[in-house]
């Protein structure tokens, strides 16, 4: 179950309401986010919601059949949208786009990312400064100097940041640079990160699981919840099958049930979904179609020369011409 | 590599490209289809294309790298389409609809769902006599007596039956009552049948094996070929994964893939592709707006009490209201 | 539900349970095979045994909350051991082990092949005459001829023959030449195939499906028995994962599962669910040791010759250094 | 390339190689461990090893062709052991054993375990503190309290421990309680994890991802080797794949597979690679016998009543005879 409470509720009342669902055999958990007082309810018994409803501080009470509780739409039916300043808002109904390079390489590869975007209308970068590699001799990014420089430029242009934050260490030096913290699909169960992020007030969003299940992406995305943030953006990025012909396979499915599951945003990530540069845009409009909030993707101005994903990463022309297309797409129905 | 020969080729000539043929240590296969006459050279060294294109009887000469053949599109970059007849055509850079019952249980259903099609602009109906189940005791289909129904009642309406063949021995006995014969995802690697299905002189469609891979159902496509039928249509129909939450995960992904590596249309099956009904809707359109040439889906009356798959079937109004949506999808571009 | 009939039951009398049945909402079918007459009945409601219990015919009646009846043990506690002839009898509690080339090639590979068989104590030889191949360019096989030369030199040998049977108009003409029916991966779901089998006096062995669920293997062979034939074997042969670093992935957990869900006995093929020579011991040793019923696995005279498999082959030392810890393995405890 | 140095090489010497090793365009990586001092080069070119060998400070040089370097077999044919102290070395050709609970629960708990366990003559003792957890408000563990009674009473009774550390702030306050850190299935590729476990001079279990490839368990052993600890194991705990009826898929070909490749130990987990008690068992034997140099399974004197994963929980007798069957198993060849 989950209570909502009143905002300048008393202690005297809160403690009231705890002890009374105790009796029913609910073990709860008090979260306070940017948005609302909560307390969440675990416990197994049916119960009489007029039993807590007439208590001083409530504002509403749920049933929740999910495990998952926060980030269920059985108590929430209506959409969250993310505000991220500056007239960006992801969830609102319209298509987000997202788009950068891998790796922020340098001043250069910036300021020409910036311009392209800001030219054909979107408002977030993507780009990664700290990287998770598989082997250990591989490039691991330009850090936290590399975001600064890509903060002062994005910000001069109105162009909003995600990024991937791969460890606590990283969020206190991060956050003042960031406006939304990715988790990769190698730390969508990295609980500790995720607790982390659930006190920051700046949007997260977290990537489902190399081979997660959509389920375990929920629960991921309760954590960061139950810990305090309620900005929060799922995607789905592809997962891990017998396939070889691409890198991952795109779950179409998971836009859809994601939808249906979670009152959170869904965005979609063409470029991992299929890790071939030529076949980014059919998945791309295949997402948007299918009813994702936004989609992330990989553009830089030479893909040849990326330091990473090169394969999957489209030039400008063709990113330009995937925006034209997915604006139409969105405005179809 | 593949000889392209003249319709009016002398055994003379054709003997004496063999031959040469041999001298480059390729075996060759001959294939006769409904359309053309070819040979199809199998081995591993290189060879100049002018050893051979001199010889009589030889209409055209293709390099092809892939593994498949006469399914490749790297000797036929254009598009095959199926012609079904009365207007009927697969591939055609429209996009085909084919809706239907999971099995044809009834005169009563069979009128009915024509009638939908009919009022909706579908041309072509699916439905399953011979019905394969995991248990031995489960409902088997109407068989042979059901397809004549059925039949007797589309061929009245302007309608084209596409249904599952699931041995040999049933080919000579539908083959008077079908338009296209669907291999099913269990018999995808049936290579008897697929040979089988090479003799005759109907449309085939294949689908994709449970978790059969592309090429793998490129290959099967390319046994029909070999055998010499080229009316070959491929669907994408899900595949397994670890994913619970849906019955297959579709693999948009493959769409876009197998459009890139054979000439062949793709069409697409939502509804075993996720199998929940409420979400059959976006994953069509998914694949619609992602390259498919035709999307095949579940519709019964009532599908609540169908007689089998009720839970990812649509309703009439389920389906009309999709139809609608696939032919504004597929007029975007 | 299940019901054992006795062998001299009278019309009359079987007419009258299935009508009792019929009262209790449950639709029964009755199988015959060449040990037993059955009745299976199909339905939801819980039913008292004594309704039925005390009609003439009845052997006994049993409660199968599987949905998959006459493998389940539910029913059959004690093991089913099937007797191959001439003192070679697998499933009775002695590991059997079946070795052989994946294909039969000439005379003089059958014979060096028995030679060593012989020699090591092994009684039963696997070998394929019809060979499914992904591609139809691909040797398919010495086909019947071959087999009738094997059958030939394998009797004078006191060998036992184990070949895949890839469609129905194969089982007549192999089966006096056959002493077990393999039933390959494709074909794990070709109903008709399984169906047909059933008719047969001889024993079957059935394979695991490329990425066939357990369930659906028990379904499987349920279809055999069902249509009467319940010499049946079934084979973990490895499943389709991700990991690309051995060819399959063989499912060690699936020996124990199925031996605690069927009385049939339940062989492991280690050369196909790792597909790398060098490591075919250690995975059958593991298999036989997780409580396997037989081991089948490829050798050959000069693997690197062999027109199949190769490189998960053994050769004649190999193998006979694995049969010899086979045994060991079989007597530990 | 890995260039082993001598341990006493001077600063001087050292740059040389360095310098000289730039000039064969390959870049080098410093890597001090607790045993050795090594430079890894990454590159492309081939080269001539008498180009370097001559340096002074220089040991022995290796080519490595596999993508991970330090944990390869490729420059080490030899066997890593990991001497945990006491006279408890695992990976020295016998098999350790390593059990307890999932989770340490309490010290009547802890104290039952280490009497069970010595009176069976095993001396490593498993057991979580810290529990990654899908829910945020499931049970997560004791925490450091729980890790230093544990400690005090192991001690006490020559017990080694082994225990999970799931982020980087846990290692110096675990540092001097732990034998053996372990790294779970959800952080195998938490890059920053496995970086500060390399600084540390304790052992280091790494277990394979929840659906990680064998490389991919490589790389992160590379990760730790790199950052200067060589003290690793590497641990097989089942992967995810389609198949429901186990929690797990234990990949059993791992196992050789894995030794094949690298000179760490090698230890399996059939607790979670079945997740069914009663087939534990077997699949412990199995994965002994298939080559592990190590086995981890869960046990604890109540499972029912076990704070987590009781499912797959022995109970003090099942251990007992595990660990004989194991020890039998072990001496068979």
């Amino acid at each position: 179950m989950i209570i909502q409470l009143t905002p300048s509720i008393s202690t005297t009342d809160k403690d009231a309401i705890v002890t009374k669902v105790k009796t029913l055999e609910y073990k709860t958990t008090e979260v306070k986010t940017q948005k609302g007082l909560y307390l969440v309810g675990i416990g197994k018994k049916d119960f009489d919601i007029r039993q807590l409803g007439h208590l001083p501080g409530i504002a509403d009470i749920h049933r929740v059949s999910d495990d998952y509780k926060l980030v269920s739409r059985k108590w929430k039916v209506g959409r969250t949208a993310i505000d991220l300043g500056d007239g960006v808002i992801l969830g609102d109904g319209s298509l987000s786009i997202m788009a950068g390079p891998c790796s922020i390489e340098n001043e250069e590869q910036v300021k020409k990312t910036i311009d392209h975007l800001v030219s054909n209308g979107v408002r977030i970068m993507r780009g990664g400064v700290f990287k998770p590699r598989s082997s250990p001799y591989a490039f691991r990014g330009l850090g936290i100097d590399g975001l600064k420089m890509w903060y002062t430029l994005a910000r001069q242009a109105g162009i909003k940041i995600i990024t991937e934050v791969m460890q606590v260490s990283q969020i206190a030096e991060m956050v003042d640079y960031v406006d939304v913290f990715q988790v990769g699909a190698r730390n969508t169960q990295n609980f500790n990160l995720l607790d982390e992020l659930g006190k920051v007030d700046k949007a997260v969003m977290i990537k489902r699981g190399i081979s997660g299940t959509i389920e375990e992406l929920l629960y991921s995305a309760e954590y960061v919840f139950a810990a305090g943030n309620e900005k929060l953006i799922l995607c789905e990025r592809g997962i891990r099958t017998y396939e070889k012909a691409s890198r991952n396979t795109l779950d179409i499915n998971a836009i859809p049930i994601l939808k249906e599951k979670t009152h959170l945003p869904v965005v979609a990530d063409p470029s991992h979904g299929i890790g071939i540069r030529e076949f980014v845009e059919p998945v791309a409009l295949a997402a948007a179609i299918a009813g994702a909030d936004g989609i992330i993707y990989e553009t830089h101005q030479e893909p040849e020369k990326a330091a990473s994903d090169g394969q999957q990463t489209l030039d400008f022309d063709e990113s330009a011409r995937l925006i034209a297309k997915l604006k139409k797409v969105s405005e179809i129905f």
